[in-house]
């Protein structure tokens, strides 16, 4: 891990101004991290479930810190490939919490998985797999 | 197709009250559905390229919409897998469009692709498949 | 687990009367399957590296069998979506293993993942998710 | 394209010594690829349907074809990830046939999608989404 927790937030602040609607850090391991969304009414679909939408953003951006908690504060690291399987109904208006690890992290580009949890419940609500791609030039 | 074009605006502007934040409802066919997404500051990542949760949630509510214009207003289908590569970097403030088709309809399940565009480009930005699952009585 | 190791094995040797191309069940707990196959010419590809259809067969029906084990023998379980990262080249004349674990079994589908290891490599050569339709009688 | 049907066609003979396993190219256009697969009984699973396996490898192998054809004779390429949805029960005895298609060629990457027909069908069997990774240098 060449980042620090702090390094880390600090750059995820200032590269998503749009403040905490992708969700905020909470830890950061050495090839992973776990990210947190308060789920409000703007993250919710009909039925009053969490849209789909705001799970993979949360599993996304948890992933992407996952990836440049190995690398260095990189902003180019762009997303490839994600897939996302929707496994439970989450709680409506409970937290959710991505947990996301990273598989491998390669020259060019880097893969892990992401865990999806639903405070209240103690199965996971989504898995997703996520490729980034990462400039040659770093 | 069972529902009209107006219907399917209605019943999207009830279920996703947020309004046009996932796009609005431009063409509906057989099996088919174009949206359109106004990319706004909100919907931007660091770069000033357009965030992937904004193409993933167009992509998603455009296929949505075409499997409801074919098995009628259903607000309990849910996505149930969502498969997305990112192929190229949008126009930054341009309008994005997804172009969303059903391959196959089943009893239980949906399956689709999606063609996500930038204004500006001719090749697409992003390719989905999406399956949703169908509940049971309806 | 309502089938016995030995009744799933019995069960795939009848099914997949090509004999053990696809691999042979080594372990079967709650949910969970471990299947191996022991590579040899007609699964290299050029380079000598595993082909990649032997490691997505293998991870198929690694996770049939941890499905199998939760809802009985039902061969009209089939394959609906499969996604598969492809992490390190596998050591080219060692054996790959496929250690599968159902996340979710439903009426009508269930969805699990599954990672392929290569004999003598510590980090896994391959990660799949893989979704299961179900039958309705049963 | 820079690579003509012949050159293709022994390179491909070339690489896979299991002859015609994986199928046989029957066309090459610019950026695109046919190929096709007689179905016999090693390639059927139990329903007497064909095995998903078979159906990967075709995806697999044609679109490999279809990224040649465009980067030319490239042993190294890999497959990084591939997502298939599988639609229709194929017909039991009729040969398969997989039209790959393009998306993106990029420096280190390239992503496509194959439709797999059944002989007899006229909807698609089965649709994969494909990312290959293409050695820095050639």
């Amino acid at each position: 891990m060449i980042v620090t927790f702090e390094e880390l937030q600090a750059f995820l602040a200032e590269q998503f101004p749009q403040g905490a609607r992708y969700g905020t850090l909470e830890k950061l391991g050495d090839g992973w991290a776990e990210m947190k969304l308060d789920v409000d009414d703007e993250h919710l679909r009909p039925g009053g479930t969490v849209a789909g939408p705001a799970m993979m953003g949360l599993a996304d951006v948890a992933l992407y810190a996952a990836l440049l908690g190995k690398i260095g504060l990189v902003p180019l690291a762009v997303t490839s490939n994600l897939n996302i399987n929707f496994l439970r109904k989450p709680v409506a208006h409970s937290p959710i919490r991505a947990r996301a690890k990273m598989l491998r992290i390669g020259r060019a580009s880097g893969v892990g998985e992401v865990f999806v949890y639903s405070d209240g419940l103690g199965e996971p609500v989504a898995h997703a797999t996520i490729t980034y791609s990462i400039p040659a030039k770093r």
